[in-house]
C-alpha cells in the first residue's frame, strides 16, 4: 500500500490528494496543513469583506469532515511541516494545537505549501490594524473590523487583483479608501494605457489612487495603526491592508534541495515532479511555463493550481502519464463595474522577450448595438510583425471581457495567427453578441495595420509625442467640446478639404475620433493628399491620459 | 476603372461592397437590392415585434444615404436583378417604384441574394395575419398588429430559432402563444434532451409546444386567419408566424448555369468564387463547408455572412488573396432567461458522419458557487473516441453559455482533443468563473470516460431502457421526492452497503443523483462488489424526461 503525503491542503494539495486516491483507492493519502481551514476560496476573501459573500462557510469549499466523507483522506489542519527526511521518507509535523511533533512517512511527497503575502520590512508593520489578505483568517479578523464600524478611512498599499478588490470592497462599505503603489499605475501586469483606464474608472468610483509613490513607514499610537506616511503624503488609517505580492513558500523544500527556478518558486517539469526522486510540487509554490515565451514564469492562481494537482495526481497514481506543458499567466479583475483581462505577452513582455510585434486597440460593443443593455469593451491585440501569431491580448470596459480574453487564450493555445482569429465561428445573436465579434473585429484591425492598410498610432505614443505631431480632432463640434487631446486643431470631416490650409503637409499628422473609425474617411483624403497620417487607435474613449 | 455589381445588400452585400471600395476606392461599385432596406439586422426582428427593440431605426444599421457617405457607393433599393447576361457582362434590373427597367454592366458580379422563408404550400397559407419574419417589413406588419392589440391568440409554426424567438417575445406581449413543431423535440439541430430541456423550459414559461405534429391547414374568415389546424388539433390564432425555415435564393444564379452544391445553396470556393469566372457568391445564398467533417454545409447566419462577404472583397479588389477554409454552425438562443448553445458536430451528425464517438453531458455553475448570481449550466460534450478530438458541443442554462460554446469553437476551429480542452489556461475570478471552469471539468469527466475510469448513461438511453435496467436512486429523502427517474429504488449512498441485498447483481444498474457527481461514492462502492454499474450522466437536473 502506497503512502502519499500532501503538504498544504488549499487548492493543488486538495485537488492531488483527492484525485490519487480516486485513481488508486487503495493508497494511504495524507495531508497535513498549518492553516486552520482547507479548500478555500482565496479569490473570493476581498468579496467576504466587503459583504457580497455573506458567510464565511460559503468561502471554505470543504472542512476536513466534508472531505473525508467524500474521499476517505485523513486531512490534518494546524498541522505545521517542519522538516521533510528523504533518507528516511519523512516528515516532522507540529500539531500547532498540541504542540505535539508526529512523523509522517511517504513513499511519495507532495509540496503544496502555497505562497504567502510579502510585507516589506517597515516601521509599523506589525501594528495593530495592518493586514494581508491571504487566509479566511486574516479575511474575518478585517471583516469583523469593519463590521463593527471601527474602519472610517483604510489604506491599501499594492496595486495588484487583491489590493483593487479589496479597496473596491472597502469603498463600497462606506470607508474612505487610499491606494498607494509603488509604480507608476495599477494592475502592474497590464500595458499602460489599459491600467490607466481601470485606474481613471477607480478614481472616478471613489477611490483615491497615489501610484509612483511609495511607502516609507506606518505610524501607529497604543500599537493601533494611525497613519501611513509616502515619499510624497501622509495618510490617514483606521486599517491597512498590505498588499505589495506574495512569494512562493519554498523554505521546506529548498531544506532538502529542492531545485529552485529563475522566479524563485519550485523549478518542476511538465509532469509535476522536482529535481528530486519521489517529491513532486504543484500550485502556487511551483514555478510554471509561459506557453507564448517557452520560458519559465510564475502564475500564483487558483486555476493552475487546481490543474497541477491534478496532474500531479494523475501521475502519482501512475494511471497515465498527464503533463502540463505551460500556461498563459491568462487573469481577469471585476473593480465596481469594470472588468479587465489579459492572457499571453502583454506589450512590454512582447518587446522584452525579444518579439518584433504590431499592437492595435480597437472599442466595439459587447452585444449588438441596438440589443438593450449592450456595453463598450475595448481589446488590445498584440501580435508578431512576422509571423502574425497572436502574442496576447487585454481586454478593458464594463461590457463582456471573460468570454474575449478566453477566446483569445484558447487561440493563442493553438499558436493561432491574426488571420485564423479573423476567422473564428463565434456564437452570434443580438443578446449575446455583435455579428461580427469583438475580437474578430480587433482581429481585421490587426491585419490592416500588418498589412500596412491603415497607419495608426497608439495612445502611449501619441502621449509621448505629443508636442512633434500636428494633431486633428474630426469629430463634430459637440463631441469636441467634451475632451480632446491636448494640442489638437479641430477640423470635422466634412470641412477637412475646405480647411485644408490649416494644415501643414511636412508635419507627421495624427487624426483623432470617437473610436477611431470615423476618422477613416479623412484618413483617406489626407494619405491623397501626400500627407504622413495615422490614427488615434482606440480614439478619445480609449485615450486614458489627460484631455482639454 | 472596374466594376462590380453586388445583388443583396443585408449582410455580406454590403460588406464585400464597402471592403472592395475601401481596398480600392478608384473601382466603381454599386449595390441593387428588391428590398425596402439594406443592411438590417435580421436576427434582431422577433425582439422588434417584442417591442425589447423599440425603435425600427435601431434595426436598420445602415441607411442608404449612411452608405454612401460612409463608403462612396450607390445602393439601388427596390431594385430587383431580374436576369443576367454573362456573355455582355450585364443584369436587367426592375426599378419596382418606376417599374422601369435599368441594364447594370459588371466586372465582376458578387450574387447576395439571400435566402426566403420556406411556406408550406398548404390551404390558407395566404390569408390575412399570417406571416413569415425575414425583412423588416413583414416585422412592421406583425408589430403594427400588436401594438394595436388585435392579437390574442398566436401560433407559430416552427420551433427553430426565429420561431421560438417569435414565441417569446408575442409571449411577453401577453399573447397566448402555441407553437407546432414537425420533428419530435424544438431547436432541430440540437440533440435530444438539450432540445428538451429548452422544451420543458418554455412550456413552464407559459407557450403551448406541440412537437411530433404536422400543421395540416390554416382556416379563415373573410380573408383574415381563425385558426391552425395540425393532425392532432385545430388551434385558435388572430396571427400565425410561419418559420420553418429558409431555402437559399438561386434562381437568378441558376439561371446562367451557377452550379449549386448538395446542399441546394451555391456552391463557392474557399475563395468565394462561383463555378463561373468573375462571379462571386456570399452569404445565405451561398454554401459553407463544415470544419470538422470538411463537406458542404449551409448555415445562413449574419456572422459566417459578414466574413464571406469581407472575403470576396479582398479577393475581388486583389489586394490580397484571402479563403474562409469553413465553419463549424455555431449557433445560440435566448429563450425567456434561458440560454442554449452549440458548434460542431452534435451526436446525431456525428454519429452520422461515421465518426465512433463518446458523450458526456457535464452541469455545472457559470461563476463561483459563493459568488452572487451564479447560475447553472449544463455541457454536452461529444468527442472521438479513437482520436480524442473535440467534434461538438452544446451548452444549456440560464447561465452564460456563450462564453464556453466560443472557447470550445474556437478549439475545435484547431482540431483540439479533450487533453488540450482541460489544460486551457481560462480567466477565473469569483465573478466570471469557477476555479476549473465547467469546459475544464466537462473535458476531465470526458477524459475520465474516455479511459474507462468512470462509466455513464446518457438521459437518451436511459430513457429508451428504463425497463431493462435497476435504477437507484442515491439522494437523500428530500430532494428523492421532489422526483425521480421512473422505477428508480431510493437508497442514500449512506445506506448503500446494509441495504444492499434490496439489489440484483446480475442486473445492469444505474446510479442517479443531482448532477451525477455525488454518485460517484457508491459508483465505487457497487464496482467493488461487482455490479456492472453506470452513473445518470447530468443526475436528474438534466434528464429532461418524464418524472415520477
Amino acid at each position: 500500500m502506497e503512502k502519499i503525503l500532501v503538504i498544504g491542503a488549499v487548492a493543488s494539495g486538495t485537488k492531488a490528494a483527492a484525485k490519487i486516491k480516486r485513481e488508486n483507492p487503495d493508497a494511504q493519502v495524507v495531508v497535513v496543513t498549518k492553516d486552520k481551514h482547507i479548500s478555500y476560496a482565496g479569490c473570493g476573501l476581498p468579496y467576504f469583506i466587503g459583504g457580497v459573500i455573506e458567510e464565511e462557510k460559503e468561502l471554505v469549499v470543504k472542512t476536513p469532515e466534508d472531505f473525508k466523507e467524500i474521499t476517505d483522506i485523513d486531512v490534518y489542519i494546524e498541522h505545521e511541516a517542519l522538516e521533510i527526511d528523504t533518507e528516511s521518507k519523512s516528515v516532522k509535523v507540529k500539531d500547532l494545537k498540541t504542540e505535539e511533533e508526529k512523523v509522517y512517512t511517504y513513499d511519495k511527497l507532495v509540496i503544496a505549501t502555497g505562497a504567502s503575502p510579502f510585507v516589506p520590512p517597515i516601521e509599523g508593520k506589525d501594528l495593530q490594524g495592518v493586514y494581508p489578505v491571504r487566509t479566511v483568517s486574516n479575511a474575518l479578523e478585517v471583516r469583523k473590523l469593519v463590521d463593527e464600524g471601527k474602519v472610517k478611512k483604510a489604506v491599501v498599499v499594492g496595486g495588484g487583483f487583491i489590493g483593487l478588490e479589496v479597496a473596491e470592497n472597502l469603498h463600497e462599505r462606506n470607508i474612505e479608501v487610499s491606494l498607494v503603489e509603488l509604480i507608476d499605475h495599477i494592475l502592474p501586469p497590464f500595458d499602460e494605457e489599459i491600467a490607466l483606464y481601470a485606474q481613471n474608472y477607480m478614481k472616478e468610483e471613489g477611490v483615491n489612487i497615489y501610484t509612483g509613490e511609495k511607502v516609507l513607514s506606518i505610524k501607529g499610537q497604543d500599537g493601533k495603526v494611525q497613519k501611513v506616511i509616502t515619499d510624497k503624503r501622509e495618510i490617514e488609517a483606521d486599517l491597512v491592508i498590505m498588499s505589495v505580492g506574495v512569494r512562493a513558500n519554498t523554505q521546506l523544500a529548498q531544506q532538502i534541495g529542492v531545485e529552485l527556478g529563475v522566479t524563485r518558486a519550485i523549478k518542476v517539469n511538465e509532469y509535476m515532479e522536482t529535481n528530486l526522486q519521489d517529491v513532486y510540487a504543484v500550485g502556487d509554490c511551483a514555478e510554471n511555463v509561459n506557453l507564448v515565451t517557452e520560458q519559465p514564469a510564475w502564475y500564483p492562481m487558483g486555476s493552475t493550481a487546481n490543474k497541477m494537482g491534478r496532474i500531479a495526481g494523475i501521475n502519482i497514481s501512475k494511471s497515465e502519464k498527464d503533463h502540463l506543458k505551460g500556461v498563459l499567466g491568462t487573469t481577469i479583475v471585476k473593480l465596481f463595474n469594470l472588468n479587465a483581462a489579459k492572457t499571453g505577452l502583454s506589450e512590454r513582455d512582447a518587446k522584452k522577450a525579444g518579439f518584433e510585434i504590431e499592437t492595435v486597440l480597437v472599442p466595439a460593443n459587447d452585444k449588438a448595438h441596438y440589443y438593450p443593455g449592450y456595453r463598450q469593451i475595448i481589446t488590445k491585440l498584440i501580435a508578431d510583425k512576422n509571423t502574425h501569431k497572436v502574442l496576447g491580448a487585454q481586454v478593458i470596459g464594463e461590457g463582456v471581457v471573460d468570454k474575449p480574453i478566453d477566446i483569445m487564450a484558447t487561440a493563442i493555445t493553438f499558436g493561432a495567427k491574426v488571420e485564423d482569429l479573423e476567422k473564428l465561428d463565434l456564437a452570434y445573436a443580438p443578446p449575446f453578441s455583435m455579428a461580427m465579434s469583438s475580437t474578430i473585429l480587433a482581429a481585421n484591425v490587426m491585419r490592416n495595420k500588418l498589412t500596412g492598410r491603415v497607419h495608426g498610432i497608439s495612445p502611449i505614443e501619441l502621449n509621448e509625442r505629443l508636442n512633434e505631431l500636428q494633431i486633428v480632432d474630426t469629430r463634430d463640434g459637440g463631441s469636441y467640446i467634451i475632451g480632446t487631446i491636448p494640442g489638437a486643431i479641430h477640423i470635422p470631416s466634412e470641412e477637412l478639404i475646405t480647411r485644408i490650409d490649416e494644415l501643414d503637409k511636412n508635419k507627421e499628422t495624427v487624426l483623432v475620433c470617437k473610436v477611431g473609425k470615423n476618422a477613416f474617411l479623412s484618413y483617406i483624403k489626407l494619405r491623397k493628399l501626400g500627407f504622413d497620417v495615422k490614427i488615434l487607435e482606440g480614439g478619445t474613449c480609449a485615450y486614458p491620459y489627460e484631455k482639454e
